[in-house]
């Protein structure tokens, strides 16, 4: 196995736990070894720091999978990873359907898996984790015994570490749409042509936060995607709710969502683009009691961060505007990039340029089942708040 | 009514919804006035911000009542806003013992009242509000018919305002101990001698969010008080909790509240200093399933945050040297001047001394009874953490 030093100089952010070696971290390697191949992560001085898999085409040149020097990277490791990852979550009350796997969180760097009752979905996001995809299949198929396995590595992030983007079925034949169970609720989910594995499980139990808040409320919602807030509000107590998204095709989704939990009476879901549906209402000075917004990632990466910024200021602006005194808006930023307090800053700016005093009734992350690896940041990335106008 | 003019090159900060003026902020008073009383507050052009109570003793000088101008500071002015508090803690689902007043976040600057089923609780902790005592005692018996209201003016921050510390009845007459109901559990309550106003409603939804990590588990508290977080653990399922407090006063009512839920066999509570209680079990080589740790405001006020740190620091590295592998370490903070990212911080100092990987399950605040006015930073305080060591 080659042995990768690390410089002198760096930073001890290796010690405090991040899963991550940069290129620029490494002084020397030992050994041969091809892309993907398990390494041995020692400092300038020789000491172990853990042992992980290594792609020197990737600006994350090595992901730990242990820091024990006497666990073997093997079939037995994933299977007792993924069961250590599955007991996390049952003890804390899941099941059915929710995220099995969170890549670093569950110290399995870049894979995730998706539980929808009993189809999985996958994604191995780095050359390392890819290579051992046959094996997690396996080691899944003996957990889980699953009708069927769908891999969605159709994802940007995977050229960066010289993968192809691809999608398709890992093990069994099935209609890659599947009903799951949800804070009551039944929704389809497409795990082909869905965003992301199909599904959202992060928002879970803000969905099920929002509950106080919509009781008897005309509720709006804009990125409503296949309607799981929306439904939500309904089935928590909402009279109306007006959900818009760009795609028809999850608008088409939300609405079969909508009669499969018989509440198309409630809940009208509509295409339409946040920004111009916003400005309609205001034009038309309709009030909302309470005003949703879970727009996808502003920010993919640093760079786009201005953009972002004002993209989050401009909705949440609008969004308050469209307010009756003691309304709620809930919002929402999955943008990484975006600090939790670089999107307060942005909420509190729209008040001020709306002219409304807020208070902050409740402020969420992730879900349970996304849990933060806290020496690594970058497994934090869900804002949630729920605000009330005074 | 006495106008006061603030300063051109303040910061907007009350623009932005900050409800303080501070002394350095006034350019100059014109008209009369008694400490105390209303007077209304407008920029260095004359332009009307707000209208609030002023103690020239104090250096928040003023405090907004009503951003409103024709609205009138009488006894109709605090039925309203007392009642808009109540609406909005009825439409979360509050009943019964809550925090029916929380201050500047109701726009009721330094105005507290707790209701413990039919007693309540008020604080006025600044000499304008203190003036009204007498017309908020009445709407409060208007408004909530209670059998009692009792007075925990017995607070340093009253100094400040030249106000002297006192406490008493101020309607009916009652045994202070009262019973509440929380969590599915009974709780004695000491209005006249407990801590603060008796209980501490802020970590209600924390206690409650304990839940799924306590089942079957060993746990340790430490700072336990009269016992809640300790009794709700045992109610969700904790197969032992040995729990401690400094006082023996708060030790003796913990126990009398495992006796009334029928949890003493679960429930251990004793005498004990935190700081020797994590030091006598370590040295043991005692280990738990779960540790809890809810300690009183270590920082005081800003200048105390050095030691303050330190303490977090230590009970946070003692604790977490208890826990088994997977174990859970729940840690609050309910000092405002120790920031969300500084207690951050300060475990994941603690994380690196003790050598351990953790992962963060869930970040909370405050119940949602102590909503957090955003231009306000200082109505937010408490954090609290539920991480898992890895």
């Amino acid at each position: 196995m080659a042995k990768v030093f690390l410089t002198k100089n760096r930073s001890k952010r290796i010690e405090q736990g991040h899963p991550w070696v940069f290129k620029t971290e490494i002084e020397t390697i030992e050994g041969g070894f091809n892309p993907g191949d398990i390494v041995d992560v020692l400092n300038f001085k020789g000491k172990f720091l853990g042992r992980g898999y290594i792609n020197p085409r990737s600006q994350i040149a090595v992901r730990f999978l242990t820091y024990n020097r006497d666990e073997i990277i093997d079939r037995n490791f994933f299977k007792k990873r993924i069961l250590d990852a599955l007991k996390y979550r049952e003890n804390l009350g899941f099941s059915g359907s929710f995220r099995v796997v969170y890549g670093e969180s569950d110290l399995l760097p870049a894979l995730i898996v998706d539980k929808f009752e009993d189809i999985l979905v996958i994604q191995t996001l780095s050359l390392g984790i890819d290579r051992f995809k046959s094996t997690i299949v396996d080691v899944l198929r003996e957990i889980f015994n699953p009708r069927g396995i769908y891999e969605r590595n159709d994802v940007p992030v995977r050229d960066l570490e010289g993968l192809p983007q691809q999608k398709g079925y890992l093990y069994g034949e099935f209609d890659p749409i599947v009903v799951i169970e949800e804070n009551g609720l039944n929704f389809y989910v497409d795990v082909e042509k869905g965003q992301k594995t199909g599904y959202f499980f992060d928002q879970k139990e803000n969905r099920r936060a929002i509950a106080p808040l919509v009781k008897d409320a005309d509720v709006l919602e804009c990125f409503c995607y296949t309607g799981s807030f929306a439904l939500c509000a309904a089935h928590f107590g909402a009279r109306k709710v007006l959900a818009y998204d760009a795609s028809n095709e999850a608008v088409e989704f939300a609405r079969k969502n909508a009669e499969i939990n018989n509440l198309s009476q409630i809940c009208h879901f509509s295409e339409g683009n946040a920004f111009d549906v916003l400005r309609q209402f205001y034009d038309e000075g309709r009030k909302f009691d309470a005003v949703i917004l879970d727009p996808p990632a502003f920010a993919k990466n640093k760079y786009a961060l201005e953009n972002a910024v004002r993209g989050y200021k401009e909705i949440n602006l609008r969004g308050l505007k469209l307010l009756k005194p003691g309304g709620y808006l809930i919002t929402s930023s999955c943008s990484h990039h975006v600090s939790e307090a670089l999107f307060r800053e942005i909420i509190e700016s729209a008040a001020f340029d709306a002219r409304l005093k807020l208070r902050l009734v409740e402020s969420r992350t992730q879900a349970k089942d996304h849990p933060i690896l806290v020496p690594a940041e970058e497994t934090r990335y869900l804002k949630f708040l729920m605000l009330q106008v005074l």
